[in-house]
């Protein structure tokens, strides 16, 4: 019986047909050279550094004592090599001293790194976070100060939002800010659930804190974000001393037990007003909107982890004969039709959140394009702004769902912690819930990005859909054709629930509210289905040029084929949720729910 | 923030409606003055003694050490009191000094040791298992030495079939015995996966062991069972020597910690031989038979027990206004559209699981009643045999989504292990595998309880199903009307499965177990949601004859309509799995799957 090795392979075939072929770094298909070798280098970094210490550092777990976090072993190595390599910076602008790599490349690579070891990862995506908000917002004097480390990775950053009564609703919020004669502020007040709050692997942390100045307004207008480093800097390049911000405990979770999360107490701690007073949640919205985008490539990247520990045990484990020929001797399990069904299942699902990432993120790089036209950019904003609570909630209850079958795969092995398999589950447990639940997403879904813009965005997706379909049926196969029957009729359920949620939302919201998670089920079932039917298209095409990989062309397209078969057919059931859903659950009265 | 007070109250409202108006205990209706008073002695059990060593057992955990188990603190002493109360033997026969209540009460027992404390209840069912397989099938001898102590209690029983190489196929099973001249047997072998082959809270146990005898045919036709004590009875009542049966290990789980799992070495182990050479796997199917039906309680249990705390969270935890009144106070969650969705789906799923095993229980006892004549009893027995399947399977799978769903409803604080939350999910997680796992099941349903009857059985409760759909369009309730047009729609997708599978089985068994699973989950929701129509008929005549509690009956109705509107039409997909599912998986090569 085959017991954990931590390996992984990054899935690069996959990645470079998405990155090439499929358009998600340019209209001509090609990956560039650069491209090519950051893809081999990240997944080398990824297998070799990364990947191993996945499973030690979930037993070992991060350890805290007297107000300070000790990483399990290999992570403060780790974490020096991904700064020494560069990696830090490869996503921040290039005035800033990154190297400005497309959002559509940097995602492949952040999925790398998530898979490989999503507790470890983590901390350099804060980092990130607390990069972009500081250099949107900012003053000169800040970004001065701060920026440059941040961007290298020699310190890290944090976001400190949750307070123990402000969780989703960040209205909430008590944490003071009081100003100081010297022009910084004196913060106050805890903080919980901060990731990355208090750790051994940097030279300082940098915390974005929102608090409430003297007399801001109630509620989330009354918010201001401030900037709190761990130590002072001195003003020439070194630091100064200690800051009143400490790490009072961490959790114990279910998963992510390497990342500690911890309890930050703000005693005047000293800190300085990011941008202008009471716009700190606007600050923090731009922040985690990117971060709702890397919290679905964490999702992507738990199934794909999920997916190859599984694939290989069902090819290594040897247990009874093959249903088709009777009397046959032991085969591996992989020979087992259901077994079949699960891999399948999860690979289809992997990578149709995959894809969906990547044609999120070529529209990110559309929209920042100043090259690009107004108008396009202004379409390419748009997808991004739908498409964002899809990656974040479609793509984490997603992986969830795969990590829970990848132990299914393994049978009573998979319960077995040695084996790894229960880690993925325990890990990508938290994805539906932070940086918003999937029920905050689905309501950002239906409220803000369909029925404010009068439908305007997904209409013009459905559009998209529709014109695959027609490319399908152009191609001449009948695989093909029988993927672009099923994703119209799915796209058939997902118009109707459109135009239910148009109709009522105005007038009845909690009719839609109730119905709004099976929607973005449905959505995001639909919108997946259609980019593997793309990829299936793309893939017959290159295949009868005898371009690629005959076989890897085969596979995109008996994918997209099982998730027509399996998956696209549930979607009038969620459509009949969405619209007829409410009834029996908005008449209950409390006692009764 | 409400965290984790251990707490579990005894759905003792829906288990008395399930036993009387439902009619699990007697076409009567009523429940007995004993019955009733057995279920408020067992609720008391659970909730006052079991429930509240949960949390610290799981934090504990089982302890190796040097061939013995340390169960958690705690462990022994409510063992002593479940024997004390006679609690172990209830569900046994009177003739064997248990109290002989029917299987449909004991289901509902059985349902609050487990929602209670799953761990520690395991022990006690496995007990249960080694009496009935002994009193069934051991010489006199046997039974006179070893099941006096094993009904009260006193000793506890083990079922070791799992092997290193011997999984879901028993047929690679490598345990040697062989005869010695005194009568029974030396034993010697491995076995894993062991439940509570070692443990401190009784005075012996009773291992049933599979193995070969010298020149026994190969595969499954060549094992035999075998009783294998810890200590060899002195054959005065007492104990004389340890035996060759040790625990070397025990695994480091996902969940069930306080539950050991042992790894038994025997060594020349003395033994007995049960019933007949080569009849091993029979007389454990029979026993396995009775242990899925049990597994498939402790699915409904884990989804209860997820439930409870997720209502509990959901009425007190504040956060974020009315979605219906903009700009009034802060509402406890339960008043937000989508969580009170998560918790009747939650709700629905559960007593729909009930609701399942209390069928098939009531159908135990008839085909066991022997005066009820032979035509009624043939029939319970084939019901008893197509639902063990789905109670086992779609139960268990039901468990692990709705522990998910529980942690959801608690957001950040559902990652949080002293929540409580996330053990359920751990727990439950094994559900699906133990026993049996899934895929099993759903072969088992299609092969041996649908193909091979030529689809007699399904067929009746099709019928059975179409019935209840006219009785309640009978009612004149627009409510139950509608749930009827969900279930009748939902029926003619099962009807159409089970008839490809008829035409199918024979000709192409592979393409029938490529959608097995997916089958399996349609029936589960087509049998749970007719299970919750019929539910919410007799509530509708009780509410409308003025019996009970109305906002109860309410409730059985609304939950059964939630059910109607939000999980029987997903069921028109699954059947399209099923039936189309298999085109893109069966060509798959290995290395593409």
């Amino acid at each position: 019986m085959s017991v954990g090795s931590d390996s992984y392979e990054a899935p690069l075939a996959d990645m470079r047909f998405l990155l090439g072929p499929m358009g998600a770094l340019s209209a001509s298909g090609s990956v560039s050279d650069l491209a090519d070798a950051v893809l081999d280098e990240a997944a080398r970094f990824a297998g070799g550094v990364l990947a191993p210490l996945n499973m030690s550092g979930d037993r070992e777990g991060s350890v805290y004592s007297n107000g300070e976090v000790c990483t399990p072993a290999g992570f403060r190595e780790a974490y020096s090599k991904f700064v020494e390599g560069g990696w830090n910076a490869i996503s921040c602008h290039v005035e800033e001293g990154g190297q400005g790599l497309s959002r559509a490349l940097s995602a492949m690579v952040e999925e790398m790194w998530r898979s490989a070891n999503m507790s470890f990862s983590g901390c350099a995506a804060l980092t990130r976070g607390a990069i972009e908000a500081i250099s949107r917002n900012a003053s000169e004097e800040l970004k001065r100060q701060f920026l440059p480390s941040l961007v290298t990775g020699a310190w890290t950053g944090t976001m400190n939002l949750t307070e123990p009564q402000a969780g989703s609703d960040l209205s909430a919020v008590r944490t003071r800010a009081v100003p100081h004669p010297d022009g910084s502020w004196r913060i106050s007040g805890q903080k919980i659930f901060i990731s990355w709050g208090e750790h051994d692997m940097s030279g300082n942390i940098v915390h974005l804190v929102l608090a409430r100045t003297p007399g801001a307004p109630e509620g989330v207008k009354g918010i201001s974000m401030f900037l709190v480093p761990k130590f002072l800097p001195n003003g020439r390049g070194g630091l100064e001393k200690r800051n009143e911000a400490r790490c009072v405990s961490i959790e114990h979770k279910l998963g992510l037990r390497a990342s500690p999360t911890t309890t930050m107490v703000y005693e005047n701690a000293q800190g300085w007003l990011v941008g202008e007073e009471n716009r700190g949640l606007d600050y923090m919205f731009v922040m985690m909107n990117e971060a709702r985008i890397a919290v679905g490539i964490e999702g992507v990247a738990m199934a794909e982890r999920a997916l190859q520990r599984a694939a290989r045990f069902a090819r290594e484990r040897v247990q009874g004969s093959d249903a088709q020929t009777r009397g046959g001797g032991r085969v591996p399990i992989i020979r087992h039709p259901d077994v079949r069904r699960m891999l399948a299942w999860m690979r289809s699902h992997t990578e149709a959140g995959r894809a969906l990432v990547c044609v999120t993120a070529a529209a990110m790089d559309i929209a920042a394009d100043h090259e690009v036209e107004e108008k396009a950019r202004a379409k390419a904003r748009s997808l991004v702004d739908l498409m964002t609570p899809i990656v974040k909630g479609w793509n984490t209850e997603m992986a969830v769902d795969m990590a829970s079958t990848g132990i299914q795969v393994h049978g009573g092995m998979g319960f077995v912690e040695e084996t790894g398999a229960a880690q993925y589950l325990r890990d990508s447990r938290i994805l539906p819930i932070y940086e918003g639940t999937t029920g905050i997403q689905a309501n950002d879904l239906v409220g803000r990005k369909i029925a404010r813009d009068g439908g305007v965005a997904i209409r013009a997706v459905i559009v998209e859909m529709r014109e695959t379909c027609e490319t399908l049926r152009k191609a001449g196969s009948e695989e093909l054709a029988a993927i672009a029957t099923a994703l119209e009729e799915s796209v058939g359920s997902l118009e109707a629930s459109v135009d239910f949620i148009l109709r009522t939302f105005g007038l009845e919201s909690a009719r839609v509210l109730a119905g709004a998670v099976p929607f973005l089920r449905l959505f995001g079932a639909v919108a997946g289905g259609w980019q593997l039917a793309r990829a299936a298209g793309v893939a017959n095409a290159l295949r009868s040029r005898q371009e690629g990989d005959p076989r890897f062309m085969t596979r995109k397209i008996r994918t997209a084929r099982f998730f027509a078969d399996h998956v696209l057919p549930l979607t009038s059931g969620w459509a009949h949720a969405v619209q007829r859903g409410a009834e029996s659950l908005l008449e209950f009265d409390e006692e009764m729910a």
